[in-house]
């Protein structure tokens, strides 16, 4: 430990009881983004962090208008010749619906068995605090901080982030940097320290398909009109093989394929299928052939249907068929499939799957680009080292199945390759009743960030 | 023209004016099945029935309770060595919206170029009174009929015959019969007089397919689960080819081939294609490769979806992969299909088809036997003399698509072959607004009723 470490750790642990104190206060604030009458409470909270970080010595701090619910901004540059780390966190928070399921109020934080329980403890308010702490820790024993710092705390983000990309455009200028940290992902099972190198993409269409202007009866016409519905499933079909394969031409070329190395590191966390399969309640897992559970999840792409609907759906019988029939249709993408160019592979293959007798239109209703920052990234391997050093432990790298549209917003806005670094578990129960963050996570997060911090000081970025 | 058929001749020319007022009388009684404030009408309706048989000379007239609409029985057995011939029409109607699409008052028939306008003018009050008719004139000119005859008019054909099965079994003594025939069918367009000699039967059944326990997020389990609606439509697939063919084995075991006789016989129908594609709205005509539009639609069985449902169905984008996902599939039945042994192999094929990352189950929702009463039928032959002998040309031999429940039910209940002898026409505008009657077709058809008892008598059946 350096004197500079001794430090710092010497004033952590003497202000250990006023930090508990704070993350309390701040899961008191009830800043549900999605409830209207919470709107107060989520200026409260934005005013909250930001008079926190002026206290601390963040600089340009500012409640800065969205048109929704505020983002909190701040900056500390003088750092010369270390890089600028661009931090993000959300300060809101999920409904509590159900009440009645929650065992203590849940703007009411209690600390048991190690855990602190509240609303927004894990997501992620108790990971925006941690930031807080170790901004303050390093600002009040050093005066300074080793790196640029560019703050961004959005306070929609359980509300979809409506209003975040037009703020990120409008803020352009003042948000570069060489890396921005994410800390708003979790831990493997079994608390432990894990980094989330890639997020799925998505292309997200509808296919429609129309047949006889009308519903017609399905003995008057049956055997002589294409029926819409039997159309729209020969063309599922034929999007996606019995193998899993997506059989849309074209569809994996641009994929980048998984290494010896990425393969052993989905292979190295231990996961019980078994246990895995019955909390999902399928006969089977399924998926891609030649490809692990992790790697289907995580960094493979795939296709779904997301809903389908045509004709008759009441109780009984109606001889109908169907004058048209529809599904949502969308792929999970990963690096570096664009989902526009996907888009155009899908529509291309559903109209050349379409039979003469009905008419196929295929819409494009949504995309989000996938992102891959790489175990080797030099932003990754810092925050590796920290953990490490943090935790005692290796992070173990994770490739999550969903978005964060927020990381490729930062990628295609502002030109970021982004880090994922959360400290939440899997067990902290994010948006449902009775979510907790593990104490010790929150003390040795912060430690985790100072580390980080100097560490990302001694990369080449910047 | 016989000493015979002459005096009828000329009694049914003296009593003209009478007869359209009787129509007129019948068609004014607004006998709406469906609506329980028109449930005295319908007893209204089968009353003036009854009495009109009675003043006929018909014998055991009763307006015989169900337990909804009364069914209106009546014989004439005194024909001793004649077949026994069962007459089935209905007394009821269909709702009139909407109204506002009428151009005279439902239920105050006018004649117009030759039609008379009403509701059930065609189906099916029009047709029954030229029963009524015929019988009149056969009794008060001869004083009795050539065959003996039981009169089982219905009134809740437009409400699903509910309740006739059950008094079909509770009557089934007293409707001993040799042959049933049916007017409730129509001429070919044009106005070309036809016999029906084949309805298809049905297998309505429900497919449901079950995954994860609940709808999940579709980047964190996709390419992991089966999907159920991707696993649906790979079923649905499976069940009939591109080519239309149904792929479910056994399906075409039972299926009586097609003569050259009844293919020659449905070919020598005057089918516009291109016009009848334009009226349904559909690209291409499609269906089973090897047969005519004509033999797709009436003398080949099919499989349909009829509907078909399962996850996000609204505006936008919703990711999940569904928990479950449905669909209603039916097949139309040719003679000798059987609907309980096509709902097993449909069954087994879908069973056979299931991933096995989900579950699926069948149920057999609803069914009803094909019939068929060939071209070279006694009855068949007798009711074309008949149709030759008055409108002047050889009748055309229809195979309707759908089906027409009472026939099957006259075979499973009855054991009894039906002739569906029709006089109404593709243009009448049944079940919609302005329904009407060619007149010349209902007073020719009352000549054919006559002249086809006569004949009857003179066939080997009974």
């Amino acid at each position: 430990m350096t004197d500079q470490s001794s430090a710092i750790e010497t004033w952590l642990q003497e202000n250990a009881e006023r930090r508990l104190e704070s993350l309390k206060a701040f899961l008191r604030i009830p800043s549900i983004s999605a409830l209207p009458e919470h709107a107060a409470d989520c200026r409260a909270a934005a005013a909250w962090v930001a008079a926190d970080l002026r206290s601390s010595g963040i600089e340009h701090v500012e409640v800065s208008e969205t048109g929704g619910h505020p983002v909190v901004y701040g900056d500390w540059l003088h750092a010369d010749g270390a890089p600028t780390v661009l931090i993000y966190c959300h300060y809101d928070v999920q409904p509590v619906d159900p009440l009645d399921m929650w065992e203590s109020a849940p703007f009411d934080p209690i600390i048991r068995d190690g855990r602190i329980l509240a609303r927004g403890a894990a997501d992620d308010k108790g990971q925006l605090h941690l930031h807080l702490r170790a901004i303050e820790a390093l600002m009040a024993t050093r005066g300074r901080l080793p790196v640029n710092l560019r703050i961004v705390f959005e306070g929609e983000e359980e509300f979809g982030s409506q209003n975040l990309d037009a703020w990120l455009v409008a803020n352009r200028d003042r948000l570069r940097a060489d890396v921005a940290v994410i800390s708003d992902t979790a831990f493997f099972q079994g608390n432990v320290p894990a980094i989330t190198i890639s997020l799925r993409g998505l292309m997200y269409c509808q296919v429609d398909v129309t047949g006889p202007t009308v519903d017609v009866h399905s003995g008057g016409f049956g055997g002589v009109v294409e029926n819409p519905a039997n159309a729209l499933a020969r063309i599922i079909t034929g999007l996606k093989g019995p193998d899993g394969k997506v059989l849309v031409p074209g569809f994996y070329d641009d994929v980048v394929p998984l290494t010896e190395a990425d393969r052993a590191a989905l292979a190295a966390l231990p996961l019980d299928e078994e246990a895995y399969r019955l909390e999902i309640g399928v006969p089977a897992l399924v998926g891609e052939a030649g490809y692990t559970v992790l790697e289907r999840r995580g960094a493979r792409p795939t296709l779904d249907v997301n809903g389908i609907w045509g004709g008759f759906q009441g109780e009984g019988s109606k001889t109908i068929i169907p004058a048209h029939a529809h599904a949502k249709v969308s792929c999970r993408l990963v690096a570096k499939q664009d989902p526009h160019r996907i888009f155009a592979l899908v529509r291309d293959h559903v109209l050349a799957l379409a039979p003469v007798g009905v008419r196929v239109e295929v819409q494009n209703l949504h995309g989000g680009r996938p992102s891959l920052t790489p175990i080797d990234h030099p932003a990754t391997r810092a925050a590796a080292r920290a953990l490490e050093a943090t935790f005692g432990r290796a992070p173990v790298y994770l490739r999550e199945g969903g978005s964060i549209p927020v990381t490729a917003s930062f990628e295609s806005i502002l030109g970021l390759s982004t880090v994922l670094l959360g400290f939440s578990n899997p067990d902290d129960n994010a948006h449902a009743p009775n979510e907790s963050l593990v104490l010790a996570n929150h003390e040795t997060g912060i430690r985790t960030v100072i580390r980080m911090f100097d560490e990302l000081a001694s990369t080449g970025l910047g």
